[in-house]
């Protein structure tokens, strides 16, 4: 790779989604000083769209229709979740359902899937899934009297499929995985996985929350069960945007959610005595989506599905191939070193690298206008998103953290964390 | 109580409450073919504050803040939940979070309650609940192994405390109550009803969804337990905007919620390896709240804690009281009959009326520019909101009822219930 800064500017002249970069806010400044974005893993930039949507559902929906645009409204879920499904994470319409959190996406399907596992008292997950997931995990197989079987993956490389298999017995109910792996940006073979889990009798329960708008995922080719993920990410929904699930549609009838809100209910407004589950995916609902935060949502996800997730998978690939080579040749002298799979296809979007006082380099970072993601306890995580970030502002980017480096300039921060990361 | 449409505008002119109309969108509008809405207990009208706030939160700390404006983010489900602590439902600070829906809510303090009550397997909840939460309980009854003792309550007077007496007992763990009943309006005496659960060893649950900034609410005076609310009917926050739930301080450390998501971990972003509960209200959080959603919701909140939830509950009893006298003086002679409590006391701010042709008179009343919501089978539920409601708004209102029953123009209407009602 030609690590010159005219090469990364030739592979944004030849990007065939380099016109996407514009319709999102925080993108005109083009000077030598601007903001270098990497954190579009952890919360997606404002796209130029989303004002107006939020404007029409709030100052003409909300307004002047009132409760009467309930009818347009009640097909949110299933109307951006068939968008989700079709544009971008390869399943049918009717398998995916937007609304909650991916925490309560998870425990819904997770418990779902144990229940659906009768005699079956292992979860097994993996010691390197993002928190909220092992929290969860950890709270259902409590609460029902089962064990957690967590498998170990190495933080930098991520989970082996033979430390999977070893964990795999008739004892299984449901397997938890990442997509990406949230720290090291480590891809999981999601058909290979799927299979291992299908011999042993086990469903597999994806979080697709670092992998989604930025990954091919075939979820219907890979036979995978169900699978839960964030829309605030690359999905570029806001803050806190509601997640998604899915469930094939063949499981759909055998699982019932623990949940059993009114918008999982069959004709939800015949308000009948009794909970009867609707047929296809709405019986994964709960209680009334937040629909000014669902509006966002639906634009974030058309965003994407017109870029194309093959396009976006590639030019991921692209930037992170960059990130890894300048890590390796202007961070690693100055002892930062890559804490992420170098091996392209095994490598989601984002690249982390190690260094042992990521903290203070990480505020020095901010300074300078670089902003990345800080994970605990060593790790300064780099997340280009394939819509809108360029390869000249990868290489911007890492030319100050070479300098943060080099001046060590970083020593005059603070060592402690603050509250929020 | 003087019938004369003069004697509704006496009243709107010693409103004290009568500046607040003017800050919703949508009460321009002053001639007599003006939109007259009573359904703001289904769907709150549009705060004129509330796109200045979304714009703030959108354009400003997302757009331009990006992932920093978490800091400020991070406090929106404890800070507002104090807002609505302090100025609406009589709690104390650090009592109330909001976030999640009224069902996801409901469901986590449900099943706290009842691991916090080993040996006793009975939920006792009413008939005449609102559909959401019958159904939550009866799938959290099925999954864990417990009774639903359904109690009977009159579906126009509501529950007799008597009745409620007698299905208590030593087995019984909790008590799921609605504080207002969604169908008749019937208002529980909550201080009442929490003191006989206590007396059986039960803990009590309310669903405040239908008083919630239309009648006082004192929950530290009534020694309640555990409550959830929704906040876009009476208190504005939008459609499906995030809900509110309150753990009383002394059983928050005895309660753990079944869904432990990483914003109810103690030091969330240290991201360690072991969940453990915050120690405060924030460990009933799960995943991230839709910010966005959020703004709106504090803007509503702040609305209703100025205009001061006594003065709100007057105004509320008053504006009940004129319908329920227009139901008998105007709709009886033609066969709708009041469905609510005659008695204020024992009366929230909306009123029902019961028709056999209801879902046609509703869409009737609809075509005459009167916006009643209609409930199965066969009622119109009256709901003036006191924030922008007026007096000569229910004369008007009732007058074009009065208009639909005697021409009996809504025999035009079909009889088949739409999907969204």
């Amino acid at each position: 790779m030609d690590l010159t800064r005219a090469a990364a500017a030739a592979l944004d002249a030849a990007d065939p989604l380099a016109g996407f970069r514009a319709r999102f806010t925080g993108t005109d400044d083009d000077g030598p000083g601007r903001l270098l974005y990497l954190d579009g893993n952890s919360l997606g930039r404002l796209p130029r769209d989303t004002p107006a949507a939020l404007h029409r559902v709030v100052e003409e929906e909300w307004a002047e229709g009132l409760v009467g645009s309930w009818a347009h409204w009640i097909g949110d879920a299933t109307r951006i979740g068939d968008a989700l499904a079709a544009g971008v994470v390869g399943a049918a319409p009717g398998e995916v359902l937007v609304g909650d959190s991916t925490s309560v996406n998870l425990y819904k399907l997770l418990v779902a899937g144990v229940r659906a596992q009768p005699g079956r008292d292992v979860i097994v997950a993996s010691a390197d899934d993002f928190p909220t997931d092992r929290y969860i995990v950890a709270g259902v197989a409590e609460d029902r009297g089962m064990t957690v079987r967590e498998i170990p993956a190495d933080v930098n490389e991520g989970l082996d499929p033979a430390v999977l298999a070893a964990a795999l017995d008739e004892r299984v109910a449901v397997v938890v995985l990442s997509h990406v792996a949230y720290r090291s940006g480590h891809l999981a073979d999601m058909a290979a996985l799927t299979r291992l889990a299908h011999d042993a009798g086990a469903l597999v329960l994806w979080d697709l929350s670092h992998s989604v708008g930025s990954v091919a995922i075939d979820l219907g080719a890979a036979g995978a069960d169900l699978a839960v993920g964030c829309t605030y990410k690359y999905l570029n929904g806001g803050p806190g945007a509601p997640a998604f699930l899915y469930v094939r549609r063949d499981l759909q009838q055998r699982l019932r959610s623990p949940i059993q809100g009114w918008f999982g209910q069959r004709d939800q407004f015949a308000m009948g005595p009794h909970y009867e589950p609707a047929d296809g995916i709405e019986r994964f609902g709960v209680g009334t989506p937040p629909v000014l935060a669902m509006a966002a949502v639906e634009v974030g996800v058309g965003l994407i599905a017109e870029a194309g997730i093959d396009r976006l998978a590639a030019k991921g690939r692209a930037l992170s191939d960059l990130a890894v080579s300048l890590v390796d040749a202007w961070l690693a002298p100055h002892g930062a070193v890559l804490a992420s799979p170098r091996d392209t296809a095994r490598r989601g979007a984002h690249v982390t690298v190690a260094h042992p006082q990521a903290w203070q380099v990480t505020q020095a970072l901010v300074d300078r206008g670089v902003v990345p993601d800080y994970r605990t306890p060593d790790r300064v995580r780099l997340g280009p998103a394939p819509l809108y970030t360029r390869f000249v502002d990868v290489w911007d980017a890492m030319e100050r953290f070479r300098e943060v480096l080099e001046s060590r300039s970083f020593e005059a921060y603070p060592a402690e964390r603050s509250r929020v990361t």
